[in-house]
């Protein structure tokens, strides 16, 4: 059996826990019941050896033997190939997963991330780009909605591209995006109630509490 | 051989003309020299059928025989699949391919496509939440810059990665974002003097004029 290692910061503050991107990694081990081990770099002082492994300075980081994989979307793919329960292995329904993960990264949390930015910020000026952000959001919202009303997961069973899109919304929702959007909001709560996903979640607060 | 479609907009007004994501797509075939028809949808009245490729009503989408797929992350993988010359078959090299894949799509242009949409709105208030944009993108540039002074294309050899981020840079280049990155700004140069996108541009180009 590979040795897996996942790392995160050792650290972050209140804000972030439970959002920390490592979580899409456990809960994807958690699902596939790969065992793995987590390794910690420090928060306040990034090292070279960090930048050499995550060039952005960013969490998380898989090895997986002697292989060093980050972002999250590519270590989630690379999980995939390890477990059907992540991905099926028919050709279609690879295409399926793999065309909606980027979806989730690509078309939603483009639109999200940028628009939780600013509620992190506490910002609130009703600029024209700031416009044109809440709209992009608002769009994409409004196509995802009409995906989710008639389906569970987003692909014939539930993949690698659902704990990103599960993710992606749940950020939204924490700033109370979602109000409008009920089907989203259902997925959200069945994807959220998944054993794998609450395991994943108590393990990531556990892990920054243990540093405070 | 199996047929390879690539949809896009029959027309899109002279702003976005050039940047459209189908262009990373046919430089991706014309890199690998795959052959492929351009079939065009409505930019202006989007079909039920539309949506049933690509559920954001965007383009590119791509037909390989009977399988369908959106978002150009997931066209330009599963286009390297079917040629070394946009990914090497090596299963480490593979890996890098894929991470700068994702990276370019997730650490790059998720910082730098909200900071375009506020230049492309024009509007210049520096808000908190502006300014948080504003350093997400600087530091994304600063770590790339970093990375790029060093070597010539984001792996061992030139990939489907490197046609994301070249393009991902060329737009945030468009809008004087680059200029204080020399080595961000020469592997824009390298990347768009290549015969294959010289040829994607111009057909890119050449498409949407035809419909004016």
């Amino acid at each position: 059996m590979t040795d897996l290692v996942l790392t995160t910061f050792d650290w972050v503050p209140e804000l972030p826990r439970g959002y920390v991107r490592d979580l899409r990694i456990r809960w994807a081990l958690k699902e596939a019941g790969l065992p793995y081990r987590v390794n910690s770099v420090p928060f306040r002082q990034r090292t070279a050896g960090h930048f050499s492994h995550q060039p952005f300075g960013q969490v998380p980081w898989l090895t997986d033997g002697d292989m060093s994989i980050f972002e999250s979307g590519a270590i989630l793919l690379h999980l995939a190939g390890r477990s059907e329960v992540l991905m099926p292995a028919d050709a279609r329904q690879r295409n399926d997963v793999i065309t909606w993960l980027f979806a989730a990264l690509n078309s939603v949390e483009m639109a999200s991330l940028p628009w939780s930015i600013f509620k992190f910020s506490g910002d609130n000026e009703s600029t024209q780009g700031r416009q044109q952000l809440n709209k992009f959001l608002a769009s994409r919202l409004q196509q995802l909605e009409s995906v989710l009303a008639g389906r569970e997961w987003l692909t014939a069973t539930f993949s690698v591209a659902d704990i990103v899109m599960a993710d992606v919304l749940r950020l939204v929702d924490r700033f109370d995006g979602l109000t409008e959007y009920a089907a989203c909001r259902r997925y959200v709560n069945r994807a959220t109630a998944r054993p794998a996903f609450v395991s994943a979640h108590a393990e990531q607060m556990a892990h920054f509490a243990a540093a405070d």
